[in-house]
């Protein structure tokens, strides 16, 4: 059988590894696939470049109709990310009749349901399980392992530079700038790290998680976004006190009235799963009506682990050749004219418990003064701690676990212990992710 | 779109499952595979039984061949389980032009590369996700998630019983005999508990899973198996001491002469994974080259977990009824022609550390001819531990865990050290599994 040639635009960390992958792992992949798989192509800035695959086996162009416009080429694979450029290529290589498989998940986030309606009227795939999780498999088990199911909820640790900077700020103590250089120094942190910090690169990925979760259109504007940089070692220390981790998750949950999709700083109790996942590690809990608990867990960025995913797209690809256009996967997991229109919620209608911290002068009946402040708000306390006074000027740290509230009552009661005269500065508060997996874990 | 009809052999917790999934989750599935899916006839030994699922919407009748001969059922599900049976439907339904489901584990391992090629012949599909790890779909992950992947080792808690009765003994103390009541008073165990409790179930699985990962054909007498029967308590804390859980694990590791497949129980560090999924849970961790270490957790076992795999496959292969036969995902991953020779090594080949646990006289010197007994096996130690002497017959206990060692090696050693004056009675062993995990957690 003739093989598949594969063009690849932008030949980086992530390019590089799938050109090696196809070719170290030629005969692993063959075997599956029933046919050879051949990079034959790559467009990149700079021909001269040294790069770490065969390159020699590559015809090099710098441009990118020698590989959209080819029809020499099956497949078009675009890796350079961001949005205008890598949208055009994608366009004009489902224009000229051929699959794509792309990383980019702030392309897919943010114009995701336009690439899609247009593969589909050409009869076309475009896949993109290396834009959530790296080389985890996550699209692929929530769009197809588990049709089955209902799903209700999504959390995951899904962007690697914050994992890997809360994971070193717990285990050694520093501060995030610290950490920060750390990560960038080994290559797990852009110079310009704000999509990873200010959690931007998790929103995409949550919002491509829930759209396949719950069968409705791609929508990242409606994400609440928050980051990891005003976590301080100081929160983490008392966490840990408290018996929790600090973690930046993706959270989807389905409620009565709607979803919540959010992606913010969690407090994590120790004892799950999901606190035990370090570094630059990735894991995905899925909570479905059927298949209960299940939790997915690899490493969710890096050269390989990223093309690992890109070449099971190949082989997925591959295959659907041969199928009826109108019978393969739907890209986003549900019939595209079967979406639903199931709203997301405000993040001020989301049910969460918090963590709070904050100072206060150590007199008799400030406890009492905010604690009535959070039982008007119909507030219940499931934990509070007050730590010995920092210093001679009388000032206390309040450390208090609450339980579920929406969040709208906990703002209120915020801003009005923030006015009391006994209470000194701001309250910090981070959101808490409880699990229930224990029920069925024993 | 004409709806697909199922017909389900067997209506038990599972068979129940499919049914009241497909009928409460309707709506969710039609959504994602663009047509109704109606289970619509059961075959089963009393059709006047009361069963916890909608039997009013099927037709029920106690003869297979209205469901395999039925020329209105689509797709045949076995779930009777057991060979002699279930392998004649599953080959009459072949033969009859129809694609076959089944979560039978014990059939596939067995049978699997006849039934395989009967389908194979007949153009049709046998599917059967539900035959390891209940609905954590990792058939499809192993198969096509990781399909870029050169794999390396399979380790996996993939018998729910083994993983309950063991977490039952650390978690409360009690020896196997009670947890094992407990485990049948709460379903968790059948009345004939050997298929679980001597490992057969777990050396089904790891047939299939071997099979996958490499492209090798089912070789299911070729897997070393050792159950939980020999594992007391005493093992259970000394263990816990030494830092480590004992797990029941189905391992399959690929070395430079052969592959290693064995079922037994073993040490693993309280600080991986593995060793925190307890329970009802199973939990395979999986190597590749390109994706490193991935781990995949849920619920082994269950009514709706199970079939939650089998609606997933329903879904796969109603999208599979237009696609070329020739082209569609391997039953075994790899393509059936291009199966791969690679032999499985005999137990005594297998590297592996142990635990080792004797009883000898606390007397000068004992501990010198142990040692020196190892050493000349080329046996590393990399932790000894005497205990104190249990009573006034001035017998202590020992303990040792060694580095990683060739089993036949092992197995002259210890003859040896039986054989000392010194040591009374006989060495317990338990395997170890080690990971390398760490490595790329942070």
């Amino acid at each position: 059988m003739k093989p598949v040639n594969i063009g690849i635009i932008g030949l980086g960390t992530v390019g590089s590894g799938v050109v090696r992958l196809l070719h170290r792992n030629a005969e692993e992949i063959s075997r599956r696939a029933g046919r050879s798989i051949l990079a034959t192509h790559a467009v990149v800035r700079d021909t001269s470049l040294a790069r770490d695959c065969p390159t020699h086996l590559l015809f090099l162009t710098t441009n990118p109709y020698d590989v959209t416009d080819n029809s020499e080429i099956d497949i078009v694979i675009e890796l350079v990310g961001g949005i205008g450029f890598a949208q055009d290529v994608i366009q004009r290589a489902l224009e000229n009749g051929k699959h794509v498989i792309t990383a980019n998940k702030a392309l897919i986030a943010k114009h995701g349901n336009e690439i899609f309606s247009l593969a589909l009227n050409k009869g076309l795939t475009v896949a993109f399980e290396a834009a959530v999780g790296g080389g985890i498999s996550i699209i692929k088990v929530l769009r197809e392992g588990l049709s089955g199911n209902f799903i209700n909820r999504i959390v995951g640790i899904i962007n690697s530079t914050s994992n890997y900077i809360l994971s070193d700020m717990s285990e050694n103590t520093v501060e995030l700038s610290e950490s920060l250089r750390n990560a960038q120094q080994l290559g797990y942190a852009e110079t310009d790290p704000r999509f990873d910090i200010e959690g931007i690169d998790a929103a995409h990925k949550l919002a491509i998680l829930a759209s396949i979760a719950y069968g409705i259109p791609l929508q990242f504007d409606r994400v609440y976004i928050e980051g990891i940089s005003e976590i301080t070692s100081t929160d983490i220390a008392y966490a840990d006190e408290l018996g929790y981790r600090i973690k930046h998750l993706g959270i989807a949950v389905r409620r009565s009235n709607g979803i919540e999709l959010r992606a913010h700083p969690c407090l994590v109790k120790k004892d799950e799963l999901l606190a035990t996942v370090n570094g630059i590690m990735n894991a995905i809990q899925i909570d479905g009506d059927a298949v209960g608990h299940t939790l997915h867990y690899g490493a969710g960025a890096g050269s390989e682990p990223t093309a690992s995913a890109i070449v099971a797209d190949i082989v997925d690809v591959v295959r659907a050749l041969t199928s009826d256009p109108n019978n393969r996967v739907p890209h986003l997991a549900f019939q595209p004219q079967l979406l639903s229109d199931l709203s997301i919620l405000d993040i001020e209608e989301a049910k969460i418990p918090f963590y709070l911290r904050l100072d206060a002068f150590n007199e008799p009946g400030v406890l009492a003064d905010i604690t009535h402040i959070l039982g008007v708000h119909l507030i219940s306390i499931e934990a509070i701690q007050q730590k010995e006074t920092n210093s001679e000027d009388g000032i206390v740290t309040i450390l208090i676990i609450t339980h579920e509230i929406v969040e709208k009552f906990m703002n209120e009661a915020i801003k009005e212990i923030e006015a009391l005269d006994c209470v000194s500065g701001r309250v910090k508060r981070i959101r808490l992710h409880l699990s229930d997996a224990k029920k069925i874990v024993s």
